[in-house]
Order: C-alpha cells, then sequence, then structure tokens
C-alpha cells in the first residue's frame, strides 16, 4: 500500500466516524518542496484538476482573442461546473464564436451535478444535452482552438487530434511531467488524463501562479486565465461548490480546482507556491479540507479570512432537522 | 491509525486510481470468528445497517399483527429507500394503520436520493415531504410501535422515549454489544445510532440469520422480517441498489444492508454467518465490493451467481459516452 498520510476526520457526536488518508505537497515553482505529506512522487491522474493548464492554448495562439471569448467563456473553460443555467449559455455561446453547436461536444450528456438545477431542468420538462456536462466549458474551449487553428474538431478527444496535441504538450511543458500512452487512461469526459506525480502538479499550479519557467505568451495566458476565473468564480464550479466559495473569499489570490476522484491543486501567486492533494480513497470532502488547512497556513489570510477557511477546512454536519451532528476536521497539519 | 486492510481499489486504463481501506469479518452466531482483517474490535457507527433489528419490536411485541402491516410495510421498516414512488405510498400507509400520518414523522425532509425519482418529482410540480426521506419506513415502524403500545409516539427519537427504549434494547440484545450515553451519537434522520464493533455487528447479523441465541418470539420476528425484505427486495433500497441487487440474486439465502458511512452487514441464514464490513472512509462503493467478495467466498453460490457476484465485486465504469475507462475491483480477500 501507499505510504499515505491523515487527511481529515469526519466525526458524529465527538467520535470519528470516517478518516480520509491520502498525499499532499506545497512547492515554489522550481518544485522545490516547502510541505510535504506522504508518496508526492507517487503518480496519480489530476482529472479536471489541470483544465486551467489545458486552457493555456486557446489563450496564447490567440484564438480566444480571434473568436472574441470573453472572461466567462475563459472562466467556462477551466471549469467542472454544476450545469446551472449560466454555465449552459455561456458554454452554448463559446460554441457559437467558433461556427458551431453542441451538436460538436464530444464530453457526453448527462444531467447537471447540481441536483437544483437538474430537479429545474425535470421542472421546465426538459432533459439534460452535452451542454450541461461539467466539463462543456472545457470541451468548447478544445473546438474553438480547433476551429481557429483551421482544423476540424470532430475526433478532438483523440489524443493524436491536432488540437489535443497542443494541449497536451502544453500540460508536460508546465508540469514537467512526462505524457505518453504509458500512464494515459481516458477521463469521464473522453479526452486523455495522464498519471504523474502530485509533485509535478503542485510545481505546475506554483508556474500557473507565477509564469515562472514558463514561455512569455503562456505565463500571460496563465494570468489571463487566473484573471477570468477570479472575476467570476461561480463559473469554474457552481452554488455552494469548493473551489468557488474559496475564490470568492480570495479573488485572484488562490486559484483553486478540484477534479474527480479526491484530486485538488491550486496556486497561490502572492507567495509563489503550487498546492496539490490526493484523498487516496477519491472523497472531495478529504481532499478540500486538507487543501484549506493548506491554504491557511500559506496564504498569510488575516483574521476573518483564516476564520473563513478554517469553517471551509472543518465543515460542521447538519441531519435532516438542521441539528449539528458532527463535522469534518482537516487532519493534515495536526500531524506535522 | 487504525490497522486497515485493503478492501478495494478504482483502476482507470489499467492504473489505480483511488483504493478503500477498512476491516472486515465473517463470524457465526456465537461470535466465533471465521474470517477478519483489519481492527474488527474498534467501535463503528452501524448507522442504518442495523435497521431490520430496530424493527424487531414492531413484529414480536405483535404491534404490526394487531395493526395489520402487510410484508411490504415490513420490510420498508428495515429500509434506507431511494424515495421512489412505491416507498412514499408504503410508508403512508403504515402511518395510516397507526391512525397518523406524515405530520408524525420526525426524520425531517429530504429529496429522495434517487436522481431520477427527484427530477419526477420535480417534473410534477411537486416537493419533498418526510414520507422521501429514506428512512422514513423505519420512522413509520416506530410510529406503529408506540402506538401499538398505547404511548404518544411524540418525541420518538430520543433515546428515553418508551419505543424508542424497547428498540435499543432489541439491538443490544441481537448484538451483545453496550449501548449507553458513551457510545451514542445523532444519526442523519435524529434518532440515536451508537458505536458498535463490527465484531459485534457481524455476530448479531449471524443471529438475525438463525435466531441463534434469541428468545423465541425474537427469532421469529427476524425471520419475519428477512421473508418480507426477501419477498419484495427493491422495498429495502431501490433500483439498482446493491441490497436490492443481492437480494434479487438470493432471495432469502442473504440478508444484505448497508448504512451511511461505508458500513454494511449481511446474514447467510443457510451458513449461519454474519459477515461485516467498515469503508474506513465512508464510500459505499469499497464497502460493497468488499461484501460482494465475501458472500461470494462464504455463500457457496452456484457457477452463475458466482458470476453475479463478480460483478458486483468487480464493477466496471463506464464514462459519459459509454466507453469502459475502468473498474473497481474487490481486494479484501486476495490478501490473506
Amino acid at each position: 500500500m501507499i505510504d499515505d498520510v491523515l487527511l481529515a476526520e469526519v466525526l458524529r457526536g465527538g467520535r470519528v466516524e470516517s478518516r480520509h488518508a491520502g498525499a499532499a505537497i506545497v512547492t515554489d515553482g522550481q518544485g522545490r518542496i516547502v510541505f510535504s505529506a506522504g508518496d508526492v512522487e507517487h503518480p496519480e491522474f489530476p482529472r479536471s484538476a489541470v483544465k486551467a493548464m489545458l486552457a493555456l492554448p486557446l489563450v496564447e495562439t490567440g484564438a480566444a482573442e480571434r473568436l472574441g471569448l470573453d472572461d466567462a467563456g475563459l472562466a467556462l473553460a477551466c471549469a467542472s461546473h454544476s450545469g446551472e443555467p449560466r454555465h449552459v449559455e455561456i458554454a452554448a455561446a463559446m460554441l457559437q464564436k467558433a461556427g458551431r453547436d453542441a451538436s460538436s461536444l464530444e464530453c457526453g450528456t448527462h444531467w447537471p451535478t447540481s441536483r437544483a438545477a437538474s430537479r429545474a431542468l425535470a421542472a421546465a420538462c426538459a432533459g439534460p444535452t452535452a451542454l450541461h456536462n461539467n466539463c462543456s466549458g472545457k470541451h468548447a474551449g478544445f473546438i474553438c482552438l480547433a476551429c481557429d487553428q483551421g482544423e476540424d474538431p470532430a475526433g478532438y478527444v483523440d489524443p493524436e487530434h491536432p488540437a489535443m496535441r497542443m494541449v497536451t504538450a502544453a500540460l508536460a511543458d508546465i508540469t514537467g511531467a512526462t505524457l505518453d500512452e504509458r500512464n494515459r487512461a481516458v477521463d469521464g469526459c473522453s479526452i486523455p488524463t495522464y498519471a504523474i506525480p502530485l509533485h509535478a502538479l503542485a510545481t505546475g499550479f506554483a508556474r500557473l501562479g507565477t509564469g515562472e519557467s514558463l514561455a512569455p505568451d503562456r505565463a500571460a495566458a496563465a494570468r489571463r486565465l487566473r484573471a477570468a476565473v477570479a472575476a467570476d468564480p461561480f463559473l469554474v464550479a457552481g452554488t455552494n461548490r469548493f473551489d468557488t466559495r474559496i475564490m470568492n473569499l480570495f479573488g485572484e489570490r488562490v486559484f483553486s480546482k478540484i477534479g474527480a476522484e479526491g484530486i485538488i491543486a491550486a496556486s497561490l501567486p502572492g507567495q509563489g507556491l503550487g498546492l496539490a492533494v490526493k484523498c487516496r480513497d477519491g472523497s472531495a470532502r478529504g481532499a478540500e479540507a486538507a487543501m484549506a488547512a493548506l491554504i491557511a497556513r500559506y496564504l498569510d489570510p488575516t483574521g476573518e479570512e483564516q476564520a473563513a477557511l478554517h469553517d471551509l477546512a472543518n465543515p460542521s454536519l447538519a441531519n435532516w432537522n438542521g441539528r449539528i451532528v458532527g463535522e469534518t476536521r482537516a487532519a493534515l497539519l495536526r500531524q506535522e
């Protein structure tokens, strides 16, 4: 088994009911380790945590500007959105700017991950389209990139499609990781995902925050994407979601992005740091609690911000009658 | 940290992406250990896994018979149901037999755990009531018990309410565990839940399956409840749920019941065994995969049944385009 550390505990009535273990790391843009716990060299699938990195070619090539994508489109290109109405509208608008529509999306269709949005859709006697897929903004970005580059977007999810090759090259550059068929699998939305060390993921996030080690156009693209997300953090996730809450609190001081199966990464541009957490069992709650604790430690927040982060690191658990019956408690930094 | 063992792995593209650890045990009705892995003496909240045990007083007192509860009502008293229409109708019918209605339920209200049922409710311009709470059948059973015993059901969720005292005494008797304020917390539906060793939980499930060590009326009540669930396993869980699938396959040969936070227990009456698993991180998928593997080992299934259990222990993972991109793989019995 992997050498994991405790990330978070879930308590009920003061007794620990469940536990989340995993690994976590904080590095600078040179990959120098500031904090490390667990096996940070073990390859992990970054899944949707790297969406902003995958969106770099869309901006750095000038495609976004030529097509007239606005901040909202750029934020949605980085999003794992909840399928709420604004998310869906923006994804459709992105495709329209490329002269396309939802039929070009190759992400598959699912009901909105927001249960409230799903119910609202059902109440309107409607069903989901590929626009409701939590990755539709990322996919619309790939289609915009392909169209702008004069490529047929069909098959853009294939690792060998010209647009996906550009995207993969950007990810390899910013993380410094080797990405090839040996560490490749298929993501929920059908694009490739490559298992890379948490160490490389954090280093990439440090660079995403500072531009360090990146070509000037790539560094500028990273800045533009972070600013677009910070301008409207709802777009990158959704109502009550962790990434949205964090960036509503901190704006451009933190760029945080979760992926499926308990992986999450963040940039602290002011500190020049990248943070990454893998919750071994794939739970978001363990990864998020640990990430909030790391941000509290390394961001140097004010007292009020510290309190808000404490609540994100230690959310209380109410039952169906609204009675507080337990809490999640970040454990990561207790162990040092 | 607790001495856990690997229960299941989640693979993507042939590479392990996430892992579930925990503890598991198989015992007979005397508590003799047949199989054990991890710390099976560590207290765990059994949550909804013990609902059939909590329903024993309803049957053994004769309350169910006097009120005219049928098999469906008894099965629903043991259920963590998905809030599908039949579940809701049966909960309402149970309350009616006690001369009560949904306003007597103290479980709280939530949208059906089945997302399809939630959407259907929303599409009908309706909202959830306490009848949709996954515990409404259990609560309706408590109300029936209280009314039959001449008690005011109000406050039945309190540990000191006469009905809840009967329920708690039955749970203490069948598991042999001490249940008091020291190991008590509040469940999602507001009733008490008591942390007990997995060893005691499995022993209780062996007794639930055979009646061993139980008073004759209690043993008969256990038999009656198992038969009611086996007659219509949809009622104890719902569409595509693990417990429903298992009991659709095996009828009275297996009684399986999951609880929140990755706890699951089962009786194999023919073998005289009780099985219990706690997935440390609280995930159902890890607990279910390990339980399917244990059942495959100890039930002595036919070849066809073995194949069905293999699929439950090792479910494949399709992405949003229906492409198989990975699988969950039970790991528990690989480690011996």
